[in-house]
C-alpha cells in the first residue's frame, strides 16, 4: 500500500484538542460533514472507475476475455476423431484432440504438435507487463515505417528483436535487415521465393538433411512453384545450385547442425526457432545470411502467428519483402504490437531490477524442461523398449553455465523388434506422435511435443511408464 | 455517476440527534474516526489503482500507444522518393509518402494505395467500445476450436461476422464456412488453390473483366505456380475450364459487376470487399459459392490484415483451410480477437440503445464518403479536362433508402488529347495515382483512393481544381 494518507495535512492533535473543546458542536459537525463527503466522493470514484467509464474498461474487458477460456475436452475417451475432422492427407493434421487436455486418464494424448501450451503458466505469473490494449482507431493503415526497407515491420517490434537478441546472444542482429512474417512459416516460403532465380531454366532444388522437419517438403510443394521444389535429403543431395535448410536445433531430433553441402552456388537459410537458452546451450552467436526465429517457440505465442528473419544481403531482403506483400501485404500489426509487448517483458524480467519485473521467461523453461527430460528419460529407461537421443553438456554464454540440451521434442526410438512402426504403437495406447516417416526416415522413430501443458505431460510419462517390453 | 452513495447505511436524523445529545464526545469520536478509517482505505485503493498494480496499468499501456502515433512526414516537399525505397517492379510499389499525411501545401499527396485511414476519426470518437485488451497468457495455442472444419477460426470473431451480414443484409452467411484469412489476398490465393485441380496437365486459367483489380495478376503468377495463371480479360477469354475474379462493386471503377463467362466448369470467386453500405446500395443478399470480405474496406483496419470468406462447398472450404494451414498455420488470433471486437462494436452501433452505443460506421462513411465524392465531381466538372464514371441510384435494403454510389476509389479518365499517360500528368503536379495499365486498359485513366485522411483528400481537392484546360 502506498503511504498517502501520511500526505494528508492533518493539524496538530492539541491545536485540535483546543478547538473542540471551545466550539466543541460546529468543529464536530464541520469534521464529520468533510469525512463523510469525501467518503462519497471516493466511493463514487471507485464505483466508475470499476463500471467501465475510462480505463478500468479494461477490467472488464479482462474478465471477458478469462471468461472465455477454451472449454476442456468433453469427447468420450478411446473415441478416435472422426475421418471428417482429420485434414490429414498432408502435413498438418488436426484432430479434435489437438491442443486440448485429456479428460481423463484413458483419454487420448495428443502430443502430435508442438503446441507450445507450456509456457501459459508462465505468462499467467508475469501478469499485465505480458498485457495489451489496443485503441479501436490504432494501426489502421497498412504502413508501419515507409523509411524501412521493410515497411510493414512495427519498430517497436524490431527494436524489441535486437534487445532480445542483444541479451541472449544467440544471433548477431547488426548488419542484418529485420522481416518480420506471420510466422517463421511465411518467411521460409519468402526466403525460397528471394534465393531462387526468377527466370532459371528448372525450379531449384530445396535440400534438408534426414531428419527434417516435417512441414518442409509440404510448404515447398504444395503450389507445385516453377521456383523451387523439394528434393530431399541434403546428404544425398548431388548438385551444385540448391537451397539448403539448416534446422538447428535440428526440430524433430535436437542435434545442433550446419549445412552438409558446400558449395559456392548453394545457399542457406538457417532456422533457428529452438536456438533459445530454455532448449540448449547458447554457445555462440549465429551469424549467418538468413536466419529465421518466431514468438511460438521462443516465448510460447504460437497463436500470435509471428516470426522475424535476419538478412544479410539487401537484395534477398528486398525479394523476401516483396513476398509477403503479394502473399499478404504486409503482417498483422496487432501481432506485433503484441509480440514487441512480450518480447520486451522477457527482456525486462532480466534488464530490469527484481522488483520490477522478476520474471525470468528462459529459466522458467530451462528448470520445467529439464525436469519433463528427466521424467521422460526415467520412463523411458525402466520401459526398456524405447530410445532417445545423448545430448553433450555445453557452456551457455547465457547463462553462463555449463548446461544440458532439453529439446520441444523428443525423438523417440522404438527398440521393440516387432515393432516397425512406432506412431503406430503408440496410437494403440492412445497417445499421438508424429511418425519418423514424416521427416524422411523410418518409422520406428516418432517425435513427441515436450512443449504441452503439465497435466498432459504428466499423463503421457504415466501412460509411457505403463508400457513394459 | 452511480448512485452507489445512496446504499450505504444512513440511521435516521432524529435517532442520530438523540444520541448525539446524550453521549455528544463518544458518539462523535466513533462516528469521526470511522470516517476517517474509510476515507483513508479508499485513497490508498484508489492510489493503487493508479500506481499501476491491478487493471489501470492499461492506462499507462494506452498512453504509451496513443503517444507512439506516427511521426509526420519530415521529407521535403517536391522530394521524390528514391529508387532504392520504391520497391515498385511488380504490384505494391511503396514510397516514403506512402500512407503519410502530406507536410506541406505543395507535399506529394500520395493516393496511389487504398489505404482506409479515413476511418480513424471515426474509432477515435468510438473510444473504448473499440478497444481490445489481450492479457500475456491468452490465445498462445495454435488452436482455435478444433470442433470446426477451421480449426484456426476464433469462435467469436465467426459470430460476430454472421452477426454483422445478418444486420447489414450484404451477404447470406447461413449455410456457408466462414474461413478466416490474413487478409483477403490469402483467402483468395487459398481459393486460387482450392479451385485448381491437383494433377490437371495444364494451369487453371484466372481471368477477370477489365478493368480488374491491379493485384490480381501479380497475386496469381508471383510463384509460377503450376495449379494456376493469370490469363487476363474475361471477356475476351476461350476455354471452358478457369477460375473469374468477380469483384463487385469494382475495384478499380466501382461498377457493380457479375460473371462475364458461364461455362459450366468454370468457377468464380467473388471479391465483395466494397459491398458495403458506405460506398454502395445493398440492393440483395449475395449468395455465392465463394465470397471474400475484409476489415480493411468494411472498418478500416488494413493494418489487422484480416479478411474471411464465406464457402457453399465443404471441399472447396477444407482445400482453402489447408492452404493456409501450409501457408501461415492458420491466422492471427490477436488480429481475430480485435476484429471481433471491432466488428461488435459496428453491430451494437445499430442494435443498441442510442445510450449505449450511438456511433454508426456505414452513416459515417457514406456520408463522410458523399460530400467528398460532390467536391470531386465539382473539382472534375471545373477542370473541363478529366471525367468520371456515372452511377445510379438504387434502393438500399439497409437503410431503406435510395441511395447514391460512392466508391472506395476514383476511376478518373484524362480527357486532354494531348495527355495519354494520365498517371504521368498528374505525378507532374505531385500527384500520386496509380495508372490504368495496372488494371489492363489505357493509362488515360488512372485510379485515385477516396479513403484518405481528411487533410490529404482537400489538399487533392485543392490541386485538383487548379488544374484547367
Amino acid at each position: 500500500m502506498p503511504k498517502v494518507s501520511n500526505k494528508w495535512p492533518r493539524p496538530s492533535q492539541s491545536s485540535l484538542q483546543r478547538r473542540v473543546l471551545r466550539h466543541p458542536g460546529r468543529i464536530w459537525v464541520l469534521l464529520i460533514l468533510g469525512s463523510l463527503t469525501l467518503n462519497l466522493v471516493m466511493i463514487a470514484l471507485l464505483a466508475s472507475l470499476y463500471e467501465g467509464e475510462g480505463t478500468p474498461g479494461c477490467k472488464a474487458e479482462r474478465s471477458i476475455l478469462v471468461a472465455e477460456e477454451k472449454k476442456s475436452v468433453v469427447a468420450a475417451p478411446q473415441q478416435q476423431s472422426t475421418a471428417e475432422e482429420l485434414v490429414s492427407a498432408e502435413e498438418i493434421s488436426v484432430s479434435s484432440t489437438s491442443g486440448k487436455r485429456p479428460a481423463s486418464k484413458d483419454a487420448i494424448i495428443n502430443l502430435d504438435h508442438g503446441d507450445p501450451t507450456m509456457f501459459e503458466s508462465f505468462w499467467k505469473e508475469m501478469g499485465e507487463h505480458g498485457d495489451i490494449i489496443i485503441p479501436g482507431w490504432q494501426a489502421m493503415s497498412y504502413f508501419s515505417d515507409v523509411t524501412n526497407l521493410c515497411w510493414f515491420l512495427e519498430p517497436e517490434f524490431a527494436s524489441e528483436v535486437r534487445r532480445l537478441h542483444n541479451l541472449v546472444g544467440n544471433a548477431v542482429a547488426d548488419g542484418h535487415f529485420i522481416i518480420v512474417g506471420t510466422g517463421s512459416t511465411q518467411l521460409f516460403q519468402a526466403a525460397l521465393y528471394a534465393l531462387s532465380p526468377p527466370d532459371a531454366p528448372e525450379p531449384m532444388s530445396v535440400v534438408s538433411a534426414v531428419p527434417y522437419y516435417s512441414s518442409y517438403p509440404a510448404v515447398t510443394d504444395y503450389l507445385q512453384s516453377g521456383l523451387y521444389r523439394w528434393a530431399g535429403d541434403a546428404s544425398m543431395f548431388d548438385g551444385d545450385a540448391y537451397i539448403e535448410l539448416v534446422c538447428s536445433p535440428n526440430n524433430p531430433d535436437g542435434s545442433i547442425r550446419e549445412a552438409v553441402l558446400k558449395s559456392r552456388n548453394g545457399k542457406t537459410i538457417h532456422d533457428l526457432a529452438y536456438y533459445w537458452p530454455q532448449y540448449t546451450p547458447i554457445t555462440d552467436a549465429a551469424d549467418h545470411d538468413i536466419m529465421l526465429f518466431t514468438v511460438s517457440k521462443s516465448t510460447g505465442h504460437a497463436g500470435t502467428r509471428l516470426g522475424w528473419a535476419l538478412v544479410k544481403d539487401k537484395n534477398v531482403a528486398k525479394r523476401m519483402i516483396k513476398f509477403i506483400e503479394l502473399n499478404t501485404i504486409g503482417v498483422s500489426k496487432d501481432s506485433q504490437l503484441r509480440a514487441a509487448k512480450i518480447l520486451k517483458a522477457v527482456s525486462d524480467g532480466y534488464e530490469l531490477p527484481v522488483s520490477q519485473n522478476n520474471h525470468r521467461l528462459f529459466d522458467f523453461g530451462r528448470q520445467l524442461l529439464s525436469i519433463r527430460w528427466q521424467k521422460l528419460e526415467e520412463a523411458v529407461k525402466a520401459s526398456d523398449i524405447f530410445s532417445l537421443p545423448d545430448f553433450p553438456l555445453a557452456l551457455c554464454k547465457f547463462t553462463g553455465e555449463k548446461t544440458g540440451t532439453y529439446p520441444a521434442f523428443a525423438w523417440l526410438k522404438c527398440e521393440k523388434e516387432e515393432v516397425e512402426d512406432c506412431e503406430d504403437f503408440l496410437r494403440k495406447h492412445n497417445i499421438l506422435t508424429r511418425s519418423g516417416r514424416h521427416f524422411g526416415v523410418e518409422p520406428k522413430y516418432v517425435r513427441i511435443s515436450m512443449l504441452d501443458r503439465d497435466e498432459t505431460f504428466h499423463l503421457f510419462i504415466e501412460r509411457l511408464s505403463m508400457l513394459h517390453h
